[in-house]
């Protein structure tokens, strides 16, 4: 790469460096895609995301990319250049800049299919944001046992998947909220084979509002400490939440973040995250 | 501010955002500067630095620095957008920016000075970079016991002052070095009224080289945490090492930060500090 043309964008405090690569020409390397996100030596943020069209991508995605229609893939890497599937912030900031390049059309209400590495998901276009269809989950039906600095006692925690696996700890109120230190990763007993991501929720007084479920929660995500916000995180917490809730708990949630808030939905046995989508500068680097 | 465009900058990993205001024209808010220096909702860095003429400033500091000769100001600010005195790092890149915007012109060899909260700063253009003159020191002639996560018995310190104090602990070995834990802030004890930085170092095999003492370092700030880089705190490093060395230590040092390598030198009663600055990206925000 010699000069190339940068966008910074983030979905409620969960910030990406995006680029074009239309036709799949640059493939930057991961030593310079670690230097595109650093905070100090580059740009920064938590991944770069690279726009590039699914029928330039390497022979086996591309086919299963144009099996299901879609023209662009979000070629996700974590901060330290490595792949990552999917990213539910992510992919909002993604359709954002492809339609603000003019790489792509698409109306309030419309939906289009986006590739990922996780595999196709949705991406409607809302008035305020976007919404991506995370697809179906499953909700374990046993618990875990979470040890967290500043938490008095040990808690159960129960396991949600959505794509990635999660944890979800219920807490008491807002002060054991606060109190939490997530700078150390949570203890998990026993611990999951790959890891989890760790969300811990308090409920909104009341829980329920309007027929919206509200909760509020904190995230420690593996691998890279407490986040402002983890979109995938906030559909586990929903999840959990509402299987805490039992029957006649609602279908639609709000999730309060240290970034910002999400929604989620659940519709036909799939979880639908929606929430807003900024870009905050263009660079040549 | 509506747009404003913008500079990202570093100096051994300690960055910036830097902005032309020559005229004193802008006078941005802290909360504006706060949401500058914001790594995910903003450009990021550890301050912002706003150019800004020595005549342009409010009337007592403007007469101050024309007394000195002084054409620019740097209107440094910590990331909360609080105002700071100094930055050895930042006083770097921040000439490299007058000059590359055209605002100054300095040739190798030359020198400028540059007014700053703590008094005027004479900056040199070398080949590969600035040095700065930090002015008078002062070693404490007490120590101070300083403890810290990862060390397994408390240790002594120096206090070592550049215009802002500092503790320095000498370690035995890089695998000390290594071990420190310095997500909290190590214990002073007595603990200096204002708190201070506090430089952990180890000595090069062998100390001096071909007339150049040569150190490592890892530092803590006061109210910030662990840091790629403190350049008063090299300093205070290589004149806390050149105490404890005693009769014929060097004048000139090499300190190696996590974010770089910077260079230190004692002449006339004045500590001068050297290293590079690197201008990373323009945005317009």
């Amino acid at each position: 790469m010699s000069t190339l043309r940068i966008t910074k964008g983030h979905g409620t405090g969960n910030d990406f460096v995006l680029f074009a690569d239309p036709e799949g020409e640059l493939a930057p390397g991961a030593d310079e895609l670690a230097r595109l996100a650093d905070r100090r030596f580059g740009v920064g943020g938590d991944g770069t995301i690279r726009a590039v069209r699914s029928a330039h991508l390497p022979e086996g995605a591309a086919a299963l990319a144009e099996d299901a229609g879609t023209e662009w893939f979000m070629d996700y890497r974590n901060a330290d250049g490595s792949p990552a599937e999917m990213c539910g912030n992510g992919i909002r900031v993604y359709v954002d800049y492809l339609i603000r390049e003019g790489l792509l059309e698409l109306a309030v209400g419309e939906t289009v299919p986006i590739g990922t590495r996780a595999g196709v998901r949705p991406v409607t276009r809302l008035a305020d944001g976007y919404e991506v269809d995370l697809g179906a989950y499953t909700v374990a039906d046993g618990d875990v046992t979470v040890a967290a600095d500043g938490l008095d006692v040990d808690r159960p925690g129960l396991g949600v998947d959505v794509g990635n696996p999660h944890i979800v700890v219920a807490l008491a109120d807002e002060d054991e909220l606060t109190d939490l230190d997530l700078r150390r990763a949570p203890g998990l007993s026993p611990a999951p084979a790959e890891g989890a991501n760790v969300e811990f929720v308090v409920p909104a007084d009341p829980l329920v509002e309007a027929g919206t479920g509200r909760i509020r929660m904190r995230v420690h995500e593996r691998g890279v400490g407490e986040t402002l916000s983890c979109g995938t995180g906030a559909a586990a917490a929903a999840l959990a939440t509402r299987e805490w809730a039992g029957d006649g708990a609602p279908d639609a949630w709000r999730v309060s973040v240290p970034g910002g808030e999400l929604g989620v939905r659940i519709s036909d046995g799939h979880v639908l995250l929606s929430g807003p989508a900024e870009l905050v500068f263009d660079a040549d680097i």
